[in-house]
């Protein structure tokens, strides 16, 4: 491979790379935005706790769990390759990788998505949860139950290998299920056990809505996410190729952008209301749709995935509060519900569509399913039973900045009691 | 070509892409800083709207309104190549266009600077328009005027090829007259129709200022913008080119710091105070103002349009207050004012610089100012007399957020009432 | 060379110009969000003209007296090369600069470094300073004293060639000393000078911590300025070399979250808190710690130095205040002390690691010490003997906005009186 191909292909990489850390920005603007501002210090804290300590597990263990090694057509479920970064011989050369990173940029483009499983929880339990828990879960979640998923496809275990008929194996090209859907049912799972704030829901059952505290930083998130998705779907080529990272940045942009009309639509006519919030979930919505399959999709696909997509927030959103679950940011049903979308829609539309494909794409949502929400389930609860997962009532009503951190957010403002 | 070259080309133009789309932040920074905090939600659900809506039209019609396919030769006014991206047999070799960057690139890309036009129009018109009827509108200018009046040059049209004596055809290298003046005309057809904020002319007739509410989001607004014009200017160059790119980012970004540190001292003698929006706005028309000939000036050059765009900025200002115009971001003189100035500065500076060039680039100006004020006239007085274009004075008194979306940007903080 | 890798390193170093110019969007948010509220538009004012000036100077003559062009084996102190840019011939072909980059690109980016060095001091002097006397002390350390300092290295002159038995020459890959250390030294003199803020010691002789008024702010500074060092440490490769900048930006984000983390635990362990600003300052002190020697790392050092350097900035920041000396950001501990350690690590960690090299760092380290606080002190001593250095006790009780710029920078909402 000549020197200015290998060059090209690792700095888009790079880029991606930079691009994808750039997003924890967006989900913790987006995450304070949509919350009060009692709780910002202790969000902020959570989501760059979440950078650093994702990162260096990632360095530590994270990495070679991911990418254990199978053999070829092994359909393998757990291996380990070992602790820190033992850079193989090529791993510098266009050998590596068929040429389209390097050793360095491999890991630390994969160790930037990994973070983001943990972060997706962290706006679903916020306002409420301890501390020094959540941290703890943060700790086991992106450290073993992400990579242990993630090797199942992306490490070449058994879900990329899952054939039937017609179809040669599960399909999620940038993390529809691996990434959304493993951050999503941990949030789910989360605010089950964790119980809804207080007064998210009236005596008659009803839910209130809580208002955030800053909407310019949660539409300036949603903005930054978007930017961030270049990067995340962008970089799932693993190369810069022309064709290939050009058409995902269309078919990203565009299931973005449906994504977000159809949901102001849709909440236009059902709520009689201009809602900022509903517009930018569905881009987000659309964002998750289009993320297992944005490699697939010719524009007009991407379009109606994201027009569904924005369908499917705005259901979503209404169904979580008629289960009486409390999820400040709608992640569980951005992340969870529009990754579960994305990745049945690969089955639906696209290169690889079709029923057998379909079935697969289940196959491999109903394992993650299973796999994420027994792990996630069994982590929380022991935290719940020892540690405690949730802040006292006082702390909860009087805010967590000054109970965990000692410190406001705005020290200078004077602020409306809730 | 080789796939190295092709490959770092395609590479680059992504990179502007993101960084154009990028600019809606900023955009959407500087006019919720520059306003009062009643109208936010509203004014990020605008450009929200804007970059969405924008994006789609660009999909369905627009970039082939925008490059139609005129023959060679051709002075074309008005033509469409189809619905949809029909993407051509080379659209992703480096035979499509020099091999500076894929058909998919080049639609994002394309797309991504469509919106901007009726961005530039929110600004001016922000805090008193109706919601619906500024939708209404955006459809029309993102979807229609701004792909005609670019197919005349950029599309191949009649003033790519307006030859005048020495002069070879008009000149806007990045979008001064095509992108800045279309959204500036349309910005102040739309604010003489609006007329003024209530409270901004007292009744001496002088203008009063309407304090910004959030300084910090404005700047950051500004340099983010100023980011986001690496692409729009860098990826002007339609390829990766060394000598070209570098250039462009070199004179793009000495324009505009000659443009605030100029308009920083112009205002600062004429109203001793070193005020914050005037440096922030020279910066703006600087960047305005290099953009018709980022790409012919010499280093020297980008410094003295600059400087005369700063001064050009603290004039106008002055001067859209004493003709009882009420624009609250500026918009009219940094993107109409400075556009003209940077279309002319092409006639007068640089590699083209002669007087032929120059009544050349009047006549471009004149084309896109008739057409501009004409449709834009039209579809404003038309939604005017029908939907209504401005809100009730109730409603413009207690903000729009509340009457429009049922919500408040900064929840938990209490607000002086103005 | 090939025409693609040419392209392909011009790309990167063009990105990476760009990554650094939005640190100083990284800046100013952390400055403003550890500040308080009535010095906002004061810091934000500073921040812009720091960014337009320093570029326009380094246009002027800055990069001239940086790369003076000395010859080769010399061991230069002072040179210049000439005022404005005058384009060596082979300034845009790969014959320049081992085809890293352009001669444009080459002056762009090494133009964005130039005004960190002003803006590291913006940060300590903060919401005391006058705003006559730093713009002048702005333009005279960053149009000679940075600039200076810079040519002993990076432009040929004798600190790179300082050879002393196995040692080769002093070595400061992307400025641990050359820019953060320089900024620092300017920063401690001019605290030195300036004073305390009332109010920051107590009668007690015991310093008050003076909390931010917006951490959001404060958190998206830091993310950004991490961001922006994918820029500033992978740029300082000067090319796009695959190997050379995968390996820096790995061993820049370990040491940030390494740094970070380490921060967090210790200010845990000594505070019994969970302290966000601590944490954040972590982070920046293993970035600066890791800019020295970024690319002679292994992913391991890399963790150690920033660990180290995440103890080293609780200490001093405990230090600086027991010194009575008010950083209100903690730019000195950060960039001074941490730019120091990082200086000293090349010569215990890594590929140069040694007595000779480290006794080399040292006297790298006093040279820049010798001369910044020397011309530093002289500049700002100058300055408070004529202009005045710092503002009146009303002017600081009331705010640098109202008094200095006659704006408010959150117009709609009340203020605590502090």
């Amino acid at each position: 491979m000549e020197a200015g191909l290998f060059t090209a292909n690792n700095v888009w990489m790079m880029v991606c790379t930079g691009l994808v850390f750039f997003m924890h920005l967006g989900f913790s603007f987006l995450e304070i935005g949509l919350t009060r501002q009692k709780n910002t210090v202790n969000i902020l804290f959570k989501n760059v706790f979440i950078i650093c300590v994702g990162l260096l597990l990632y360095y530590i263990g994270g990495f070679n769990l991911m990418y254990p090694g199978f053999e070829d057509g092994d359909s393998g479920f757990l291996k380990f390759a070992g602790f820190g970064l033992p850079i193989p011989e090529n791993g510098l050369t266009p050998d590596y990788a068929g040429g389209g990173y390097t050793y360095w940029t491999d890991f630390l483009f994969q160790g930037m998505f990994a973070a983001t499983a943990a972060t997706i929880v962290s706006g679903a339990v916020a306002e409420r949860v301890k501390l020094g828990g959540f941290m703890l879960f943060t700790i086991l979640y992106v450290g073993l139950v992400y990579p242990i998923v993630g090797s199942w496809q992306w490490g070449g275990g058994f879900l990329s290998s899952l054939a039937y008929g017609e179809a040669e194996g599960f399909y999620d090209f940038a993390g529809s299920t691996l990434v959304h859907s493993v951050g999503g049912w941990g949030a789910l799972i989360a605010i089950y056990l964790l119980g809804a704030r207080i007064g998210k829901f009236g005596e008659d059952g009803k839910a209130k809505a809580i208002p955030g505290h800053n909407l310019p930083l949660a539409a300036a998130g949603v903005l930054i996410l978007w930017l961030g998705w270049f990067g995340f779907n962008g970089g799932s080529v693993l190369s810069a190729d022309p064709a290939g990272t050009s058409l995902v940045l269309v078919t990203t942009s565009l299931a973005a952008a449906a994504g977000g009309v159809s949901a102001f639509v849709t909440s236009t006519i059902l709520y009689k209301n201009y809602d900022l919030t509903m517009f930018l979930n569905g881009i987000l919505g659309g964002l998750v749709g289009i993320t297992a399959g944005a490699d697939l999709m010719s524009p007009n696909e991407a379009v109606i995935i994201g027009i569904l997509a924005g369908i499917i927030v705005v259901l979503g959103i209404a169904l979580i509060d008629r289960l009486k679950l409390d999820d400040p940011v709608g992640a569980v049903t951005v992340h969870l519900i529009c990754g579960i979308w994305g990745t049945l829609a690969v089955g639906i539309f696209g290169d690889k569509a079709g029923l057998d494909q379909f079935l697969v794409q289940l196959a491999g949502i109903g394992a993650a399913a299973a796999f994420c929400s027994f792990f996630g389930f069994i982590i929380l609860f022991a935290i719940k039973k020892t540690m405690g997962l949730r802040v006292s009532e006082q702390e909860e009503l009087e805010g967590l900045d000054i109970h965990e951190h000692g410190m406001d957010a705005y020290a200078d403002f004077r602020m409306n009691q809730h």
